[in-house]
């Protein structure tokens, strides 16, 4: 088999983009908008608003109930009628005092020529129209004496609606929930709300190296890490280990995994040698490749399938590989799915000036862990020593991906913006 | 009761700090400090590496398996002796071909003037010093020819230990483990791992106004909005609603809720309304205060007891309020006791310049929630709109919150530092 040509013609969807055997960066990321437009959208759960944390809101929310829902007490302290303060000059005034209102009390209309106790949050009784300060009056048998300049109508008085009145637009479709919206949902009494569903994503690493009994044993590093960057992204993820360089054995988990997932990652196995299995077994299951192998150092043998409508990425087996094409492709790209507004699901950024030159060879994206820190108004970027497309060490040090374009340069000084990696 | 002073003496072990009725905003995080050193540390979980994604490591970790484990091939090659290839000038060389060494075989030691088929990642023959890639040689019936000048020792060789060796120091104890540590934990194939234990946090808001047959009801804002964030720090939350201004009723749910809690948090009721039944139950509870009310708008009622054990942070019941002493208070204080490593643990930070000017009155440093942007090369604060202490819909708005200590002003275009808001 001849690996380094597509298996079949793109699909219809994606003929105006041509698929070379080998695609550069951009054109890699293009084939892969391409197919994310393609897609259909996530669906839709409905969840109690305790479990809305973190998902991604599924529908426009305007406010049903105005906050605050009710004219109510800044304070605690009296509520009385200016009408009912003279106007023949008299610097203070007694008035006998009523009940006490308390928040979650309806209280009858104001009784006039009175003041009602009343606390913070309490709603301003029918025909009330001034609170005065508990500090601000003396206390007298039953009655409150009350300097007259501090009736104002309207003081200490919170209106309904103020904050935002009925029909206010508040939370908007694709907005990724936390407490601050959390705030905004619970203040309309909302108890359960429309959510898009989490993708179900298969994580399968195969080589023989990786069965507990083999002669010369390695630890599946991939998927674990892969598991802890889609997990914190609040996706589901299944994974399996095909511990032997079997066609059928891989197969068999590709078929189970694809049946539970609604997109299939694979590590190992996706370069050139005899044990290289992903790619001869996803064309007996009918893949077709959208790219295969990507100009960029390292991951270069990340190949883009499609089988049926799932989506397969195929990442390197070097860790570090398959660390940053995850970072830079596939995270991206399921954000970019995941029903969040676009603005948000767009990859953080670092942004700063390079402390060390670099080129990038003329045939070769380079995608190089940096670390990232402020010195005085400015942010840096430092490299991080890296063995390469196997190492992880590396990214404990690192916090975000500068790319930087085949043939192109930056020098010291150089003002540069990286994609910030993915954390908890 | 006069709820301006303590309840009682400050603990020991605060005695050197002095506690007044109020204090101002450096005086309470003081007191808090004090409060965390006094804490017994968090208790250790031993988990699995599966669910280690977004704990705190609790033990220091470093390398009992190098990396690479072995001396392995860099490429899909050959291998062979570089001493086998004749030094009288001759431009290229055939050797035999062995069988083929593939990831996960322990190879037998290499015979002499032969070369191996060896795939990336395989082990490298005892007895061979040189990978050849794959396209540099030309195959013959059995035999492949390559070109002397390609023999060079050690070429595409991954020497065992070339990432770290034995012994390397991997992670350090206080480390919040992401994907990036979650991949070095797995090269070491460590199954299980001491991380520490979140505490239990009890939640607890009270007013008649929450009753769900209250005459005029309000949804509890509160309880969902600490809930979330308090969850997003992976931290166990419990929490009870009591929809009354029974102090009984009151005193039985914090005596339910600090049997299952080591931290309580409770909304509402700390002012000095008649109502206002937090400050007296938690006296008849036998609990101490640590500080009454703190010079900061909004946020003023905020209150530090402790009972027995149990810290107890009494927040104001304005959900705008609660938000931001949460924010500025207790998340710092949950993260500086949480066994995260004191940089870590560190409140993130957002810096640049003011869009607007403020000025702080000489008696409250105020705490405002601000948006911020990237303008060009700078960070840029502005100012969101809000309502004050009871205003939630602000902070959909912000990105973090700035602080302005009392009789302070910034001018526009000061450079300032703002906390970020905690999110998901």
């Amino acid at each position: 088999m001849d690996c380094s040509v597509p298996l079949s013609q793109p699909p219809a969807f994606l003929k105006p983009i041509p698929v070379p055997a080998m695609v550069d960066y951009d054109e890699a990321q293009a084939i892969l908008s391409a197919l994310a437009d393609a897609l259909d959208g996530p669906q839709i759960d409905i969840i109690p608003l305790a479990q809305a944390n973190g998902r991604i809101l599924a529908e426009n929310v305007s406010a049903t109930t105005p906050r605050p829902e009710a004219d109510i007490s800044a304070m605690d302290g009296y509520a009385f009628c200016c009408a009912d303060i003279p106007t023949n000059g008299a610097h203070s005034i007694s008035l006998p005092l009523q009940d006490c209102i308390v928040a979650g009390d309806q209280p009858s209309t104001h009784n006039r020529s009175t003041a009602a106790t009343i606390l913070t949050g309490a709603r301003i009784p029918l025909g009330a129209d001034c609170v005065i300060a508990r500090e601000r009056v003396t206390m007298g048998d039953g009655v409150i004496h009350l300097n007259t300049a501090d009736a104002l109508v309207g003081k200490n008085i919170r209106r309904a609606g103020e904050e935002f009145p009925v029909g206010h637009p508040l939370l908007k479709v694709g907005q990724k929930l936390d407490w601050r919206h959390i705030s905004l949902l619970a203040s309309q009494n909302i108890k359960h709300l429309a959510v898009y569903k989490p993708y179900r994503i298969g994580v399968l690493a195969n080589g023989a190296e990786l069965a507990s009994d083999a002669p010369d044993y390695r630890a599946d590093i991939n998927t674990p890490m892969l598991c802890a960057m889609l997990e914190s992204m609040g996706l589901h993820v299944q994974h399996h280990t095909v511990g032997s360089d079997s066609q059928a054995e891989l197969r068999d988990s590709v078929n189970e995994l694809a049946a539970q997932s609604d997109i299939i990652i694979t590590t190992g196995g996706i370069s050139v040698g005899q044990t290289d299995n992903v790619l001869p077994v996803m064309e007996q299951l009918g893949a077709c490749c959208l790219f295969r192998r990507v100009k960029i150092r390292p991951g270069k043998p990340f190949t883009l399938m499609r089988q049926a409508e799932t989506p397969v990425f195929c990442l390197p087996g070097n860790p570090g590989a398959a660390a940053i094409c995850t970072q830079i492709f596939v995270l991206p790209f399921l954000r970019s799915i995941s029903g969040t507004n676009p603005q948000q699901a767009a990859s953080p950024t670092l942004s700063g000036r390079s402390s060390f030159a670099f080129s990038s060879p003329s045939d070769a994206t380079c995608l190089i862990p940096v670390h990232y820190a402020q010195s005085g108004k400015e942010g840096v970027f430092s490299l991080v020593p890296s063995q390469g497309a196997s190492d992880v060490l590396c990214f404990s040090h690192a916090s975000g991906i500068l790319r930087i374009p085949a043939g192109q340069t930056i020098k010291v000084g150089d003002w540069c913006a990286a994609m910030a990696l993915s954390a908890v």
